[in-house]
């Protein structure tokens, strides 16, 4: 519920930020790590939200709907934080940034597809963000460590959802399970991404959670579950995706569009 | 969760309806009378979806997508009641039927637009949804009831959090204010619909909630919250609005499009 009377939103962020969340003003190099995440999420959340009545199944509706307010969630706080660097608000941060501000990888931008798209996908990014997560609940960084802590019992859900259609899709009919391999080949060039280190990660030491130390944890669920499955890892060669840095595909400019049209249609509008 | 192993979806679906859930199949007019409020439920869901992460506000996209899920949840529970009639599942009944069977208002096909009309069409909605399952607590049909007795609850948030934005976009600044009224009249003309009785519900007697019989709760509540908004009830003409009947405006069209176009592509997939 947002009673918050006359007080603005955004005037009540601020308010928060400065006085009642006891929470330190991020860096300018922790701001862009919580970015980097929280962007992640943001983008995720907003493509698994057009399952909501979209099919094929109501049930699956529901759970997919529920995973994306899951993430929306850990968007809002990480988002929130990074904007404590300039002030910035987490509006701000979704609303008014460009295509080239934005620092999420670039599997969460890769369409929603049929449902075994949306299922691979799902199945890459929550066993990544489990690991992330789990390593990142002794960040250096207080409010990241607490954000994770958090975030890591709702993805690791999202990561038994995934890993259960996977398993269902790749057992079930010769259709789904053509459609599930055919699925883990369109989004395995973008896992690459999710596991490189640059200098940011360098500079941020313990803050961060290096993405190449995650790598073997994610292998390992990778294979088991493929085993149950009867899948070998799709062989195709990684993409130079470099989302980290801002540059983005295709998909991105239209996923921005929806998500920001209205926002922008009335700039500074408080509701 | 859905880990049914080897067992589709349908499958179970199906079972649970035969055996597990010791629910009577719907007689005709009941089932016709589940769609109603089912449809209601499926389409509101199906347009609240729409904002997960697509503004004004990150905080507020949460609210409405949590209302959407709950919306969605009302829908499955009564479409799955429809379908006990002729033996079909909720998901035929949301994916397969075509846009002279739905028995959904006319208000709830009403676009976004901006906030305020999304929180007028909110405002209308949930106050008769209240007053409507209310009423059905007491029906004389069991599953209805129960039904009602759960939604009633959600609803009831639904309607605080339309109250509430309500009289702050009212109380807000100018901008906010001519919104909201603008966004009133828009809706308007669809409130009368909601309260139609017609010979369907004469037939079903104590298991439905006579339309008409539920306006002066409605009014009552409206009265309040535009007393203390200092809004004036639009004087505008009621639409004719037949979607009881089948009839539907135009953009019934575009948002049965977006909600079937997935299953349709691969009907009889068993995901």
């Amino acid at each position: 519920m947002s009673t918050h009377g006359d007080v603005t939103v955004e005037e009540l962020h601020l308010a928060q930020e400065l006085a009642g969340s006891g929470e330190r003003a991020a860096s300018a190099d922790v701001a862009e790590y919580a970015l980097r995440l929280g962007d992640d999420a943001l983008i995720l959340s907003q493509q698994l939200g057009a399952w909501i009545s979209r099919g094929p199944e109501l049930e699956e509706d529901v759970a997919l709907g529920n995973i994306a307010l899951d993430l929306l969630g850990h968007a809002r706080s990480l988002l929130r934080y990074a904007g404590s660097f300039d002030g910035r608000s987490e509006d701000d941060l979704a609303f008014f940034r460009d295509e080239p501000e934005f620092r999420s990888a670039w599997i969460v931008e890769q369409p929603n597809g049929d449902f075994a798209q949306t299922i691979a996908r799902q199945l890459v990014v929550s066993t990544y963000m489990v690991e992330l997560y789990a390593a990142l609940r002794s960040s250096g960084d207080a409010t990241i460590a607490a954000v994770a802590e958090k975030a890591l019992k709702e993805v690791d859900y999202h990561r038994d959802h995934a890993v259960q259609w996977t398993l269902r899709l790749a057992g079930g009919t010769e259709e789904s399970r053509s459609r599930m391999i055919r699925a883990l080949r369109d989004v395995w060039p973008f896992v690459d991404e999710l596991f490189r280190d640059d200098p940011l990660i360098d500079r941020l030491g313990d803050a961060a959670a290096r993405p190449s130390s995650l790598r073997a944890g994610f292998d390992a669920v990778i294979d088991t579950v493929f085993a149950r499955a009867d899948l070998a890892v799709p062989d195709v060669a990684a993409s130079s995706a470099g989302g980290r840095q801002g540059s983005h595909a295709t998909p991105m400019g239209h996923i921005l569009a929806e998500m920001q049209v209205l926002a922008r249609r009335h700039p500074g509008a408080t509701w």
